[in-house]
């Protein structure tokens, strides 16, 4: 016989739509009004980070193999873009939650507790996948950051620490770059140069300005030597690599290298792409970063200087995690090494003729 | 024993996140990437829809009562804007959705056949709790719209129709205004003046306008007439009423005269809410259109001119469908009938004097 | 002597910040507090139609170009997008404007009759340099579009019309691909194969779905005549043309199989970049259908069904425009010509190494 | 002799369109394509801080009238709502200006030096209409926050801290309420028993909250104290006046009960629309705020961390001036001074009686 699909089977709603259980009612109560909202906002926030895990899972698939498809980039492209398509919609859910009034919060807020939004285990899920230093997650309270989750929840996202990461996928990615070796032609000696002269005349910009009084030019002057430091370790992996182990770089020197490259020559067809995806990672850091502060604000007006339902402090707890929890700051990072069009050096002809597609254009 | 609420057991996800059952899969196939987006929407659409029946249950219910307490219409107020809050993110749900590009969506479409869009049950029954006109409705394919839902949904939306509907709260609201009536001073003779000097200044507009030619100056004076005409329906109530029974007006005389009033007068306090509520029932006409509207596009886009999986036509159909389906078309006209401030009649004092709060400021 | 720049004069904030002249206070009266918010916004929607006419400007230019380096198509792409990017900003100043109420219009409307909306040039200018169709022009009030422009900006708009346009240089370079002919591999004679078997599967839902009555069955397989029909001009460069001389067709025949053909096979790395601008031109046409459809809802909600200050009939004429005034509607067509993945006729090889880069991916 | 309106002579379009000159053709050099955008959006940016300022000022002159007349609220009300509507605005024109790569960027930027966005006269003008605490400013680089003005420029700003404010007009319209004192009705003694009440049942919720080891909840309990503390300070005006000195409140005591009870009972017809007002200023808040992580967000993306053109640490001083430079903090803090509906002491009669309207609902 004929299967005859129907839009309310298809799409679960019998079950979807008999989740929403309010508390304030479980006991025969009257329904709070707000509460339906509060689930409803919840549920969907829910169901939109099971599709983004969907999307950084296939990501992570593809970006991991050795070599990977030009064909699938992208797909990939494409699906990254699709998360950032995905966020305005996450941060317009608190908009609407906003219409809660503190005061309708507390018609039911005390049936909540000791429930909370730490305990949504797919965002958790999610910062781990796209490759969060665990070093870097803000304690709860003093405790770990799984402390408030199930012990079921707890060992899944515990042990999503050691799974493939987003940012690790796209690391060996890059570092598998074949145009880091440019035979003869030496590249970084040339771009060295380039930076220099751009540092320098940067300096000359604080030495010069009539703007600045004696104490704040010599504040910058000291500042830019920092700088100068910073332009410093692209050249050397060792000191490199001593960054990234103090958490302060998180792409290892290769994939940096590679990215940069891609970041100065975007141009070049065989970079359009790859091009965008950084900037799309970029783009993704600050939907998260995005979301963050949306809840905390959300929070800060709800409850105020109040303690949270799961005993926590609040919307500062949440600010500075929008802070810190950031994965792909090195990519923000890029800007700081560019240097004018008409200062880069130009690309041998052998090596950008490799960054073209075998057809003729006509 | 106390209960110890959980974050994921409070919001269902066992159900809720259980029930994305891809069709593509479903004969032990490889899944088709995409359909996960396109169900996670739908349910999310869903969602958000009972939130709306919600709400507008709660207000229909509180502007039924005779009287409305005062207090309670910033309570009615907050809740339409509420749902006009909740629209912005149907509309980038669709932007979500226009990610899946034609291919994608080939990869599962067949599946879905012959389950559309068009049995969304719960649109259906928001539609009606708005107050759709029945008589406005599209036919999907020659055919009734319920006619593509199961039987049990096409009672429930049928049955839908001869419930209390937002419009016909608003009017029996409005109708009962104690201000239509004022005692001695005529106001609608001196806003009926008002008017007909307005509306000769715009007929001499078109009288003495350079930049037209004969033909077209002619052509805006017999338009002209009918403005008259139309204008004259106001002050008419048989022939109100004649326009009311063709479908071309909603809301009854007095109901309108009463918006228009708070229109006009919105300056004073006990007003200020009121206007409020006309101009965001106004912004959810708007929302559904563009709602309407992205769908139309959507459908556009992902299958240009095929028939739809409900063997519809697609997004003709649904373009005529946001066109058609307005409810508060009545509050648009509102703007039709402003004078400039300084030519609208000034209310008697005791008139104005109920209009305020009984406390005096300081 | 070195020039210092200041923030102030390099924007020419003097000038700016100075030609905002209320005309309800150029007679000694006082200032309309809204007209400030009308000016300003009129004067933020021209110095956006000036950043899209160069942006425009520039990628006719660069697509005008034959041959087009590959190098140059992710500016191209960049560019496009940034107008799309523009396009929200546009639509948000109407929601701002529509805080200006009726009665706050009504306090300086008089004043600025004859000027109009109608008089923008450079929106006509955009309008031409998209390559709007002249055949398909709106009248206005029966003149034409350009008798309310000033007789200088009248001829400059008209000028335009002879001017290339981004339709025009789309065209010539879809129709420069070289991967129309696949020498020995008759690739449209295996798509067609494939289309035909999609579109037989299509009728079989038709003849066979259990939810429609005799009547509207035999509607919708006459309907799906007419896309046999539709189909049958793809192959058929004669009655393409025909169509074309329509003003049903806008692309030339060879144009739009090129787009086809990049619709189809996008994930190849050299249709990457030209499927993103394929799309980013239709989100184009939705930008300025969303423009244009939020000047129609202002208008209808701040002078209902009164002529505007131009003289014309006000939001249904801005409603048709925005349904006619369409540029690249074939691109929305390419979704009727998809076929799921699984079923395109596999390119060659040989055709397929040309779509790739020449370096090896590692 | 009629004077003939054009849109064009209006708009004042000869000037606002001939102000983009770019720097990078100055001296008859190619021009840098993407100047324009930034010319632009920074006009753009000038024209809507010129209409803030507009709307700031009428606000400021209505609430500065004693006694304000209820009727002028709505008015107020919508001013505000008009410059809320404004900021999303001003947060995508920084989108649009994103497109501008860094390398875009490097193309003309040396010649802006020493021009920067901390000499927009306007913004300083707003921040201090507002209501700005000139202690919490940041300091750029050292020097004082007008230090980067021209002299007029920073002469103007500097006086601009001693004209009336948008916190300052409110604090007094606040402080004038006359539901501040309730005759015979103890009103504060009632409520300061609901909310120790509440109180206790938090720190119930601390204490016995299975999820916390022994050292998180003494810390909670700990702050707990602080909490207790800050309560304490709402019922004494001594104290509050002392926290008041050291920038820690800004509303004086009067003016924060007041609008602690415009929050409690704003379902009182006379506090509908100043329940409105109040949550609208924590919108003006949040949109400020948003404003400026756009713009440090865009700093990051484009120089990343290299100095400003002004000669300034870039984004992270953005950020901190996001942070820092809140005026309404006072109100997002009345959140925390909610207490449940059911738990709210209930106004005498006579006092629920003074917030109706004088006519009777029928």
């Amino acid at each position: 016989m004929q299967r005859v699909r129907y839009y309310w089977d298809y799409l679960g709603l019998d079950e979807v739509l008999a989740a929403q259980r309010l508390a304030s009612s479980e006991d025969g109560g009257d329904p709070a009004h707000d509460e339906l909202l509060f689930i409803v906002t919840h549920q969907a926030f829910e169901l939109w980070f099971k599709q983004i895990l969907w999307e950084l899972d296939a990501v992570i698939g593809t970006l991991s193999q050795a070599p990977v498809d030009e064909r699938d980039m992208g797909q990939v492209l494409h699906r990254l873009e699709r998360i950032n398509e995905i966020q305005p919609l996450l941060v317009q859910q608190f908009a609407v939650l906003e219409t809660m009034t503190p005061l309708d919060f507390l018609d039911f807020r005390d049936q909540l507790i000791p429930a909370s939004g730490f305990q949504s285990l797919q965002f958790r899920l999610i910062e781990n996948r796209l490759g969060l230093d665990p070093a870097k997650r803000m304690k709860i309270q003093g405790s770990h950051y799984t402390s408030r989750l199930s012990r079921e929840h707890a060992a899944r996202v515990e042990a999503s620490e050691s799974e493939p990461t987003l940012l690790g996928a796209l690391d060996a990615w890059l570092a598998r770059t074949p145009f880091l070796r440019f035979g003869a032609f030496d590249f970084w000696a040339a771009y060295r140069d380039a930076v220099t002269t751009m540092i320098e005349r940067d300096r000359q910009i604080v030495a010069t300005n009539a703007n600045l009084d004696e104490v704040s030019r010599q504040q910058q002057l000291d500042a830019f030597e920092t700088t100068v430091e910073t332009f410093a370790t692209l050249f050397d992996r060792e000191r490199w690599e001593q960054l990234r182990a103090q958490g302060r770089r998180r792409l290892s020197h290769e994939a940096f290298l590679a990215a940069l490259l891609i970041s100065l020559y975007r141009d070049e067809p065989a970079f359009h792409t790859p091009h965008r995806m950084l900037r799309t990672l970029v783009d993704l850091d600050i939907g998260f970063h995005a979301f963050r502060n949306a809840h905390a604000q959300l929070v800060h007006r709800t409850i105020g200087g109040r303690i949270g339902t799961g005993g926590t402090a609040g919307h500062e707890y949440l600010e500075a995690a929008a802070r810190r929890h950031r994965v792909f700051t090195d990519l923000f990072d890029l800007a700081t090494y560019s240097v004018p069009r008409d200062e880069l050096p130009e690309l041998p002809d052998d090596v950008r003729d490799q960054l073209r597609f075998r057809f003729q254009p006509s």
